[in-house]
């Protein structure tokens, strides 16, 4: 593997253009953490400027969190020139399993085109390959190792990277599994923390050539910012705050000493 | 009255998931305020979805802030779905007075399915009863008293607990009025203070018996919180970043002790 | 030209109603920039209230970042009603250039009714005068001055105030072009800072006879509290947070004194 350090580097030189469709919660944090970490962040989902915007940038995210019929449809749009053109599709199911809604649409629209990086929680893919589990709304109420099983499933089913995040991320490709354990109990108290995962995965899959890395390297750095940001905040107002500082701070020495990522066992 | 430290505990103790059907604008606000005080947030429009996700939610929040016609066939969905299964319904009139259109429609959601919580600010609660008001856009010109005939006309109408709020918050319901007397200025200078309110009366209102005690005790935490974190603000900016951070801190003595809430003689 | 100080005390002693039709990542940030310099904002795109929200507003902003044929729809109805209560119209064309839709959008939006005040970045407009020039996403890969012919031009055609922003800010209308050179590179590191400069502008040509001088004051207010911000921010969280905070404490004198605006001979 790559040193984490030359991936976040990577990122830094060369400066991604990310397209998100994504929901209306996290739209600004997500934005505010691809300019942190040192990508470009656009979001468009009209139909009639897909093909070009797509187009521009170098990663989509497809992020099911407030969908719709009509931006389900952009999310089709979106995914099809991006896997024509051969740009990373990451797709964030967040919610699935909470409706059958929401499992069936990011279910469908993987089949169709089927993403590169896949990244949910354990009650998100857990979802995707059982239809009895169920999630509390949008957040998980399982552990990330409960859903290893259903990460390798898909990652079979889609020749895709699957995460399941949690306070251990497992990364999954085909026979790979690594495990990424950074982070803060923090993260679970501020809106759209996987949602910015989701958006890192895409700025360091965009100018990697392999996706195990960029999401190993997403990871990581999510969960070393996340540390230093939770070292001295009150709570989750400051917590923010500091996270994106410390997205924006973060040198690929301090993320290479605090990252801790193996090859797992599992 | 229960006491308000036990509310807070219990809610701390349930994590009850809160469905919103809100504005654009305070999606991720009122999302971290539901998180920060111990509860989940879930944002869900699709019509598809609705009665999955509101079977899910233990309460449902509708606010008009930036309503179309398309949202507002999910909120009445939403809302007949809530009263089949008997959760409570928080609703918040966002800009109620400004156009007629939003006055006109927030009412007749509530006539179809009467509000268990109906919260709003001087003008929006005056404008439902008198169409002669005005507010300003959103901002209220008046003081909460100024509303006070008008939220006890309201509560006998839906049977329901209203809720003025203002330097002084009203909350009236049946006979009875309770004044909650906590909160800050800085709180009108950052955009959503209402909103995050409202999503606070559902959180308690979700774990308690008495609409009327939960009302009280999420406008005085919202009250409690707004002048820790007031303490020590240069400006809107940090003051919105600690008000989390003290949602997150508060305990159930603190806001004990600090709570301003008394049967009014109004 | 008067004071910027009296400008700003103008803003502050009448705080007008800013109603925005705007994209969905920066609703917030743009509504509390609004609370904090002293407006109020509003927003709200469905047809049946546009009319009467434009009606009470003092200034409109149409700021197209997340476009689509229905919000167009909203965006086309306010700037005629503007129009005809000769209401001051600001227009950002965020992504213009990016693809041909909202270049070709903005445009109609533009003939149809002329802007009062047109604020983009040097990419957004150039992408107006000269179909070949290309932006990256959103974020303008420009100087200010490259496009300083193109404001020109756009100006001469509408009959507006045209302000490319950038290190140093031109504001360009008829003969006259006036330099505003506050700022800090963290305001690029932070979505949505044009977004928060567009409001500004309509937030103060809502109390100015003359949107020449109105624009020159937003643009210093926004680049002097950028400065004061940026001073001990660690990075672009703090910095938007101190942004809020400094906005909220910027008086007329400390804004004269450190606002670097000129007549430029460009």
């Amino acid at each position: 593997m790559d040193s984490l350090s030359s991936h976040l580097e990577r990122l830094r030189s060369e400066g991604p253009l990310v397209h998100s469709i994504t929901n209306f919660v996290v739209m600004n944090n997500t934005a505010n953490a691809l300019l942190a970490v040192g990508a470009s962040p656009v979001m468009a989902h009209a139909l009639e400027e897909m093909e070009e915007m797509v187009g521009l940038a170098s990663a989509l995210v497809v992020n099911i969190g407030t969908l719709s019929k009509k931006w389900v449809k952009s999310m089709e749009l979106a995914m099809d020139v991006a896997q024509r053109l051969k740009k990373p599709i990451i797709v964030d199911p967040v919610g699935a399993g909470a409706t059958s809604y929401r499992t069936r649409t990011v279910m469908e629209l993987m089949l169709r085109n089927h993403p590169t990086i896949l990244r949910g929680n354990a009650s998100e893919i857990l979802a995707l390959t059982d239809a009895s589990s169920q999630t509390k709304g949008v957040d998980s109420v399982l552990e990330s190792n409960d859903a290893l099983a259903a990460a390798k499933l898909l990652a079979g089913q889609f020749g895709a990277t699957v995460v399941v995040s949690g306070k251990v991320d497992f990364v999954v490709r085909g026979g790979q599994v690594y495990e990424v354990s950074n982070g803060h109990p923090l993260m679970g108290k501020v809106t759209g923390m996987g949602c910015c995962a989701s958006v890192l995965c895409a700025a360091f899959a965009a100018v990697a050539e392999n996706p195990v890395e960029a999401t190993c390297a997403a990871m990581a750095t999510m969960g070393v910012a996340g540390e230093m940001a939770a070292a001295d905040a009150r709570g989750p107002g400051s917590f923010q705050v500091r996270f994106l500082d410390e997205l924006y701070q973060l040198t690929g020495e301090s993320l290479q000493a605090t990252a801790v990522v193996r090859e797992s066992s599992a």
